[in-house]
């Protein structure tokens, strides 16, 4: 049975991690908020506000997968690695790659917080000047800061891959690959300064656009562009590196 | 051979979650920061620095294993639970289990976010207006969202049982306990209010608070007190609710 994704249907965010790891696999999905067959974003909203579900998830993505409805983005990504061949079958291997998805959820915190430094429910404009002064601290300090971790774990691999676990793909190679794919879009000029010395981070992003099937749905209207509602916007009076 | 538990050694923070679950579990283990003889805080940021580590940590805690050095919170809790029967053997209750906890990291990053909008790097005093204004919604909407959200998990348990899931104790009943201790010293205000609409989650609270480990741990000298260090501070100003 197909899998079904449930995620907002017009915005990249947390959900493209989901959907990157089920194109590499060739998994069979639906992605069911954008789906007016399958009930749209009212199927998401329905499930989140569903009081006869024994395990609720608290905010999309989720995943229901086999009986269940599996929810925060990593989770779902160690259990569809599992299933896929996509994360290490050994046990310690496994968790080192989770550790670095979850290092990754960290970072998308810090993103998202660049533009929505107060609150979520607030429009960006209602909170620009805290923006501006949160900004300058993430593309000074805490963007170069994770970069500089993610090349040095590729330096570290001794497989001496391409890879950031061993020498095959994980999905979590996937989930770097995006957030260059987004910090490219956000902050062009940061980018720009910090990609030159992370060569290892530049080689995987470059590898996983040219995977066919990653290139395919690149190619393709399941490609959501970026855009000001998503967790990567670009804002240039953000991008003051 | 003992477990080596990496935090900062004067605050609970996110270590407090791991010692949580070591206490419980009766676990022998050494808090090598807060251990001269083991080197201090010295040897944890050696670990840091360490460039000879294939697995680095990108931040603490972090605990070291048999042989491995595990980071991130929940994956520490998730690789101990299922160490000390502190998660459930059943693989979709496990993953349900992790889901919760990350869920709980998500909250615990937006406590942090309260005192600190703008910078970790900056003090509280140089971004204390932007810290009254990210409260405001914080106390308001966020964490009684959160709070109202482990409230209806409980009640939706099908072992209608105090404990987040099935009916043992799990890891997330720990870190649900500690959210509540740490939320009641920074928002005692706010915490009063919300808690009359979450019976469920004060039992749990004081269940786990009653148990003797936990609480002979509590009693103990191993137990930091709250401070204006931590993830939780006490800040009058921001307790608004």
């Amino acid at each position: 049975m197909a899998y079904e994704l449930y995620y907002w249907p017009s915005i990249q965010g947390r959900g493209e991690f989901v959907r990157l790891t089920l194109e590499e696999a060739g998994a069979d999905y639906v992605d069911v908020a954008r789906n007016p067959a399958m009930g749209g974003v009212r199927a998401l909203l329905a499930l989140l506000a569903d009081e006869s579900l024994a395990r609720p998830p608290f905010a999309p993505p989720f995943l229901r997968s086999d009986g269940m409805l599996i929810a925060q983005t990593a989770n779902i990504l160690d259990y569809l690695g599992g299933r896929h061949g996509l994360t290490p079958r050994d046990e310690a291997a496994r968790r080192w790659t989770l550790q670095l998805q979850l290092t990754i959820a960290d970072l998308l915190v810090e993103v998202h917080d660049t533009h929505h430094p107060i609150a979520a429910s607030l429009y960006y404009e209602d909170q620009q000047p805290e923006a501006v002064r949160r900004s300058a601290d993430f593309v000074r300090n805490r963007l170069p800061k994770y970069l500089d971790y993610f090349e040095r774990v590729l330096r570290l691999n001794s497989e001496r891959s391409t890879h950031l676990v061993g020498n095959e793909l994980t999905y979590v190679d996937l989930s770097l690959f995006q957030v260059i794919e987004g910090a490219r879009y956000a902050f062009p000029r940061t980018l720009a300064k910090i990609t030159r010395r992370c060569p290892r981070i530049m080689a995987l992003h470059d590898g996983v656009a040219a995977r066919p099937r990653i290139a395919a749905y690149l190619a393709s209207a399941r490609r959501l562009p970026f855009s000001e509602q998503g967790i990567f916007r670009h804002y240039a009076e953000l991008d003051v590196a």
